[in-house]
């Protein structure tokens, strides 16, 4: 019943962080990654390793910066068989804040890019497996990206790499099924020896099912936030996912405990899911950005005249 | 790009009144009459034609009976090409508060039945034909009957009935897509006449992916409603599905509107959409009531124990 190639990487931490500036304590951090580990998820994604030359650690939390050693203290202790994960961003990465794999408890490194940036990531996917890191690409943007071009980001990915899998992203929660479905047989089509990802944003309440889809479509590498948490409208709930998935290694019910426990108080402090403004930038393509500003001000219930200002109404 | 055939149905005030025993104000019930109207959806759901024998007005609003006074009295003066649409359950109406459609603002009597019911329904739905109603029948949990059952049941429906159209009703939220495929393309192999239906339930936030899939595969009568307002997790939203559909007749800003307007402040008061036992009760295809019982309890966040006790853990 089940497919034995999936792998389930929870980014509660990396991409929850984009709402508060990866600020989350060591506490909240650990709970998250002790239930994660008793899930049976494959990869718990911990941050993003970004320069501090770019970002000043007055105004993030250590999770922006991912240090082999805060992750060493804050899973030491908890038996877990998953891998850690950290993402990185074209050109805010210090290459050498990587050291080797043997010297570091991470054990993949994913590389975001448009697909513009696809020759930058190749070479830095490089740079990360020659010291001993799984790597893949998650690109961002896809519907955005002009298919040609797409076309040619996926080639060269194939060829000239050794990475686990291609992730197709959509970062503003804009395909529907029969978009997912095209753009997975798309990457299957050039991705002959790796796997294909997908990161689905749940802006029109499609993360789940367009994770499903991508699933049907034989995508294997699928990422997932604990309660959906994540930028702006969240991304695919976890809890959800390994409540389809029938893989017997799977158990939800840490991440019940966990959702109890961290997620619901966590909610009165930081907002994400489903919400007008979200729904709006998901439906027109665009960039969560403007809807993410909405909120933050005292408007934020103002969806009409944001609506509006969008798509240039009078 | 768009189906012409598509209808799309809001049930806001009935589905939605389950949750507060359809005592919604004649403001609010105008509001969302007015902002739906100038949406162009074409049927707006008014309620239930309850029997007063069997539920008391002292208990239950006056959409629970949706008397003609009370619809002409809130409909009064708004300018609206929507058909007005009531709901029966098999058992609890009185056939002769329905009168004759001439004397009467209803449009179409909608017939919701479990698959045993069918032939009571039958009876029922050529009742109201005969009165001057259009009717369809809502075959309810789905997702439980016996397939030999179900296909006599559609065979019946498409024969034996002038229905507008026959829905496939996931009361439990627990389809997904390909479930949602296997019994849109079935209904669609009996149902040749008439039109079929779907209405989603938002447990596991597939109710707007489900639409599309039943859209996808032939369904033209579409259920949804308000913000996705509805008993438990709530019905697929009716703003994302505007905002899927391509038909020019749909104006999505009054549906923002009465959001920002009205049923922001209603979730104040009472509560519906994405929490955890509805999503327990979905992925397990069993009825909400233990999970609306558990939410509305001082235990409402007690996931594990929750999920344990309905897949009868140690």
């Amino acid at each position: 019943m089940y497919r034995e190639q999936i792998k389930v990487l929870d980014c509660t931490i990396r991409d929850g962080g984009l709402i508060n500036k990866h600020d989350f304590s060591d506490h909240l951090v650990r709970e998250v990654y002790k239930a994660l580990s008793a899930s049976g998820v494959d990869y718990i994604e911990l941050g993003y390793k970004n320069s501090r030359k770019l970002f000043s650690p007055k105004e993030y939390g250590k999770w922006k910066f991912c240090d082999d050693d805060d992750i060493k203290n804050v899973i030491d202790g908890i038996e877990s068989k998953a891998k850690i994960s950290v993402m990185v961003d074209i050109g805010r990465v210090d290459m050498d804040d990587v050291k080797q794999k043997k010297d570091s408890p991470v054990d993949m490194v994913r590389v975001a890019c448009y697909v513009k940036e696809v020759d930058k990531a190749i070479a830095m996917m490089n740079n990360f497996s020659e010291k001993g890191y799984e790597v893949t690409c998650n690109i961002m943007a896809i519907s955005k990206a002009i298919e040609t071009e797409l076309n040619e980001a996926l080639h060269q990915l194939e060829e000239q790499t050794s990475a686990k899998a291609i992730y197709i992203v959509d970062s503003f929660g804009s395909l529907y099924q029969e978009t997912t479905e095209f753009l997975i047989k798309k990457a299957k089509q050039y991705v002959k020896t790796k796997e294909v990802g997908f990161h689905g944003h749940n802006n029109q309440q499609l993360a789940f099912s367009n994770t499903i889809e991508s699933i049907i479509h034989g995508a294997n590498y699928l990422d997932a936030t604990i309660y959906g948490i994540g930028r702006g409208a969240g991304n695919c709930p976890i809890e959800l996912l390994l409540g389809f998935l029938k893989n017997p290694k799977f158990d939800i019910r840490p991440i019940y405990d966990v959702i109890s426990k961290e997620f619901i108080p966590l909610l009165n402090k930081i907002e994400w899911g489903y919400f007008i403004p979200y729904a709006i930038t998901g439906m027109l393509d665009e960039h969560p950005r403007a809807a993410i500003a909405l909120r933050a001000g005292k408007d934020k219930e103002n969806y009409r005249e944001f609506y509006e200002g969008l798509v240039g109404a009078q």
